[in-house]
């Protein structure tokens, strides 16, 4: 494939990845068809199968864009404390708030996450391709933790591939609470970011 | 009330309880009809809304009973290995799986939180209710987690109502993703014990 394809191509793969966030914010996943995203892209049903084989796989591909994303934020977010000489001196609590807010968690990308994981549960292929996914996710969270431990900042009680998995369901766990109460969305947030900082206190010697 | 008026209520709505059970696993949370309910357990809706104000009542009661249900499993179990005097010696990986099997965790429980969970988000009303009713859950498990610290045989580097909250979700998070993976289940059972037994393992002194 020539550059100018393979632009093209990852063009098209972008404005359907855009066209099927907004037709979720609309439908939800059970709602948004292949149909309705290829309308607001404004591709042919065609060209969306020559990118992705199935809605499922769209949709499993956008929710590892959005966590993929996130952590490309997090990542450089603990360069610059790094650089900074701000990751040794730093409260945990602190640390972790500074890292989450680098993160982002808008209610959209609950929501996805959440319908998805019904998804994973009522269809096997679909779970073990998830599964297959975010283990990639794990492992880049454990290269992030490794990099903060290999600057002599931290000392874990935990490899970090295990504390990588955990801390990311425990901050899973504590945005869906916060994206849950409707009011207190900026209070949960804080109280998220403390229960997981005070967690991180609690794994690092 | 009288005491047989007060058990016939009971028994009503255990019999409801029971009867939304079996429609959710055959249709799933959206597809249970209060109808189909009704019609499962021999009653009118008249009976029905006597009991329960909507089926999002209905479902956040059977998704409660479901959790004291576990709860109580693991109190006894701890209970047990209390006065057998297993607590102090147990190896923490050991006792989390212990713990966990005497919990349980079938299938369909992990759905029914699941559908829950996504109900909760997109109901503000319904979001409320059940962090409620979670906080509810949360402060027994804190309560386990006292009465086991208070026997001497292991120190906390958390607050108790702090580590259940956090022992919760990613209890929570782990049996979720072992029962998506089909075939896996029970490696991921031990998975999750495990992952759960070190994380607890790193919480104590």
């Amino acid at each position: 494939m020539t550059s100018t394809a393979t632009r093209s191509r990852e063009n098209t793969r972008a404005r359907l990845l855009d066209a099927a966030a907004q037709v979720f914010a609309e439908a939800g996943l059970d709602g948004a068809t292949v149909e309705a995203v290829c309308e607001r892209a404004g591709f042919t049903r065609g060209a969306f199968y020559s990118n992705f084989e199935s809605k499922d796989e769209l949709f499993l591909t956008l929710a590892g864009t959005v966590a993929e994303e996130r952590l490309n934020a997090v990542r450089e977010q603990v360069t610059g404390m790094a650089a900074e000489g701000a990751l040794g001196d730093a409260d945990p609590v602190e640390l972790v708030q500074r890292v989450m807010d680098a993160g982002g968690d808008d209610r959209l990308s609950v929501m996805l996450m959440s319908e998805i994981r019904i998804r994973a549960l009522r269809d096997p292929a679909f779970g073990e391709a998830f599964l297959a996914q975010e283990s990639e996710l794990v492992a880049s969270i454990a290269e992030i933790i490794r990099d903060i431990v290999d600057t002599g900042a931290i000392a874990l009680r935990l490899e970090p591939d295990l504390a990588a998995r955990l801390l990311m369901i425990a901050w899973e766990g504590m945005t869906v609470r916060g994206a849950m109460a409707a009011d207190g969305e900026a209070r949960l947030h804080d109280i998220a970011s403390e229960a997981l900082g005070r967690l991180v206190e609690a794994l690092t010697v």
